[in-house]
């Protein structure tokens, strides 16, 4: 028997990938998908791939017709998802793929977002300790930000395990155009970004707090790149060993064990973008540079999928009781 | 209950393809893998995005091994794939989507493929008048050329209904470079063609006799361009109407009622390669040009996916007994 | 000495182009780079690139500015540039990029442009017979479109020389996103190109009259598509010859013998856009299609360069009495 | 008069770019193309985009042929230079743009080369201080490899001024695809690249010591990247400041003044790839990051122009005594 899922914000990149995601999940059924500024169009106008969803027409954002579903997918501009979520049924399960709940340190949301912070959901990354359970039993769920996942994933067991630093974590985390999304922009034309590489919000970017708070870090640098491909988030984490002798790799394996989406790579293969462009896998690598005495840990993800969607679907599956991984796939799509 | 497929050449991009469907296919268990130059390498090595079979190790091209599946897809080069069918038992449900067994006329294939005729095979192109029913009865078939399906879904039932001229057809194709292989030439380096139109086989291409085999067309100009994209196939099909008045997207429209991979747009949106990547749809449109006193026809495809491992899947599906869109998907993934 | 050349609509594409082009020029000075939206922006902020004019201020559109150089390009929107022309003294000579002043035939403006027909202008394509003159008499000269280079330079010496015949000309060409303009939209965000092929103006584009009152072609059938590169045309002509031993090749060697920007290919070779990329070349191969009874020419061209602003330079140089190649090269920026 | 140059190796990337820059260098003449596998090709093979050397016949790699040159490039892999520069006569200048003579200590070299360490040539790059006027009076130059360029141009400066600590330097840098070479390996496939984002020698890089001696820095994590695009180098570089209150900008501006190649942009633009495409520019930009307390510097290359080719002819001018700037552009080709 299949649940009942709204999609608030499907004319967006992220929205698009959710009803990519729901189209072939075998527990989801699409009760709604709304739009502001194309409510009314038909999903293939906006989304010309999703083929079996042509004809559904993208309803307004409207909280009642959303208080319908099982569950809601919040794929709204950061500070709007909120004021939905405000008006939902506190039953009415909300996962949310903006920024609004992430942040528990109001003063964290203060300086990189504009309005009052919202508060504070449970935290979508179900790979972390503990997490898992909590969304299970959470009705509302902040799904981790993109450079957060790739950026987290590759370092919070190692601050936890004492094997890294949680001082001075540098991370150079590069993202396909999709991560900024669908709005008319000159300087995300095609004409500029094939061929480009480009560095953005140096030292200001709003994920930083997020993955301070979930990964442990102290303080860190943390500068995004824009890249010349739609999809994919490439994380190159550096930090400092806590002890001469460690394992960096081995501790992954540890923490990753049994995890379905999370794979650490065999030795001597790094993760590249490309292996995971469409699915809810996070590649990871680390080796010990000894000329710097730096460990570097390098994480790759679909920033689309492990990044946004995939995650929401994945943290779903466990509130509605679902098996975790229905519906996603660790494979990508390659080449 | 599952059924046990094979993949002879799963290290190329069409087998890993094959490998990536069979993995996410609700009915189909990887009974072996394939691969002459890389047996004994596992597939993350060959195929790091599928990590769900990372482990599962690349044997070689044997056709005893083979012969132990319910259903074998050769995924292997061109004038190859034959003399590996020869030893599988009659028994044994083939699925070749290389080029060896499509053609009809001996004739043709000596103009564009080294060695003898290898005979001809049920034609996999299931969306052809009776086509489906012929290939759920047989044990062999060969699969459409990737340039093939795409030119002949647009062109077939325009030359059948008599609304398109069989003479003095005009094509340009242009494909993703997947469909060049995976065989490292310099030509191919990203370097070269990031950036780069490049048609090639300009008057020559082996796909000429099977569209015209298949299409009915009688006289056919083909020009091939590799274009600066991992996937894709986009062919405009030109040709001269037989009367003055006609509805060439009705046409198609009634061609393609109730096919689920084979979608005609609505009326002002044309086909784009995008939309179908890693789908194992096809999209089309048409309309008659005054001026020219031309209609056009434009198709779009992943050459990987209805050009190739889709279409061989689908027509497993139908020789199995099991749902034709069984572990495909209509959907693309986009962007 | 230098000669002092103006530059409207110098924020867009095109003008971009011609900026790089004076700034490397031998004879040229920069009088003012006009643009409307973005006047006051240094070109530093528009055009990063060009760091010798990254302090140049981008003026306002003032025909009085203008007229103080001793040329104008008009790099305005089609339908902008004549009221601009308008208002610039006779004896100022000016090249217009856009289509204002290119057709002949009011009737075929009509059809596709918005507002009245402005005239005629002496058609700014130095290869054609006779065409070199007449530019370098002319005060006023009208650049030819970018889809327009690539397919006359391809056709109109096949159909002078009765090689070809005028009619049922078939053409599918393919265009960089550059060619599209640098307004942001949402079809050509980066995340929608990449990975792309998609066909646009089936059957109306604006540049098919153009090509046949250059050309000679009488019924032309015109697919342009969009292709995921930055730059750069490829041009795929077939038209029926009119006699059956013809050597299409040898044609297109004569009518170009001696010119600089034209290189008809060795045999065996095909043009491709890469090779044109930052140059004004274009290059060209033909064959005929036995099967097909049909020729195939195929040209290549940077269409910011050759098919803008290397073309309109050119034609300045004409005006000027400068050597036509001053500031342009044939060879393209590789890989 | 023009000066006679020869170039070995001319059949890959860094030789083709060598050979287009001499093609429109006002005092070079090209004396001889060398070749090994290719000798006897026609550039117009090899290069189809140096229409103006298409005719040119690429020679076999003979040290008595490249010796009548007044100036010799070598474009040769790694380890093959000294051999064929010893056979070069002592007074022929010579510029080697691979890195048999860049590193002083004959451990690093045997650390991350094969073969014995050749000795030490002047460091080719104009801008650190004093090398100017120690390129100019050498006849044997080794010019800076890419990734080095890109890196030591952002810190050198900052280290030597005693702002950026040269310990616990951290940089990963991504290089466009050119940067790996013309060689057909599968791992470099357009399919492969495209979409891609792909470390690679994590922590092994064979610029590192490179970086270190030009630089200052003491201990550095360099994490290479390998990004889909033809060209460029984007490296961002953090270091600890030596003191609180820095102005890292201004220390950049100050070490640059006067020089036409480096270009530190204004306040809030960030360096980006695609702006010096084609250029021989080098563009960059600093901030301190307080929550992390590093400073970051962005630098923005073309990896085969400043980072190999450019920069190259830039000494070949010096120690010719021509203008430092002839042949080169500081404008990049974009979009």
């Amino acid at each position: 028997m299949g649940m009942r899922v709204a999609v608030a914000g499907a004319s967006g990149y992220a929205g698009g990938e959710l009803l990519r995601l729901i189209a072939g999940h075998p527990h989801f059924e699409l009760a709604v998908a709304t739009g502001q500024s194309q409510a009314g169009s038909p999903l293939g106008a906006v989304h010309p791939h999703l083929v079996t969803y042509a004809d559904h027409v993208l309803a307004p954002t409207d909280p009642a017709a959303l208080a319908e579903a099982d569950l809601v997918f919040l794929a709204l501009p950061h500070g709007e998802s909120a004021a939905v979520a405000a008006q939902l049924p506190a039953h009415t399960k909300v996962v949310d793929l903006g920024a609004d709940h992430r942040l528990i340190d109001p003063g964290a949301w203060t300086r990189y977002y504009p309005g009052p912070h919202a508060g504070t959901w449970t935290y979508g990354l179900p790979e972390l300790p503990g997490q898992r359970a909590k969304i299970a039993e959470s009705t509302r769920v902040a799904a981790t930000g993109c450079y957060a996942v790739a950026t987290i994933l590759a370092l919070a067991p190692l601050i936890a395990a004492g094997i890294a630093s949680p001082d001075d974590v540098v991370v150079v985390a590069s993202s396909g155009t999709s991560g900024a999304g669908k709005s008319p922009k000159a300087h995300l034309l095609g004409s500029e970004v094939m061929g480009d590489l480009s560095p953005y919000k140096v030292g200001a970017h709003q994920h930083v707090p997020e993955i301070k708070q979930a990964s442990g870090a102290r303080t860190l640098s943390f500068t995004p790149v824009l890249a010349p491909m739609p999809r994919g988030i490439l994380s190159t984490v550096t930090a400092k060993p806590q002890s001469a002798a460690v394992d960096v790799r081995q501790a992954l394996l540890d923490a990753y064990a049994g995890e379905h989406f999370v794979r650490v790579l065999p030795e001597g293969r790094w993760p590249h973008t490309a292996a995971t462009f469409g699915s809810n896998a996070c590649h990871l690598q680390a080796a010990v540079d000894v000329d710097s005495g730096r460990l570097i840990v390098v994480s790759a993800i679909d920033n689309l999928g492990k990044g946004a969607a995939g995650q929401a679907v994945q943290c779903a599956n466990l509130m509605l009781g679902l098996p975790e991984s229905a519906g996603l796939s660790a494979n990508g799509v390659a080449p």
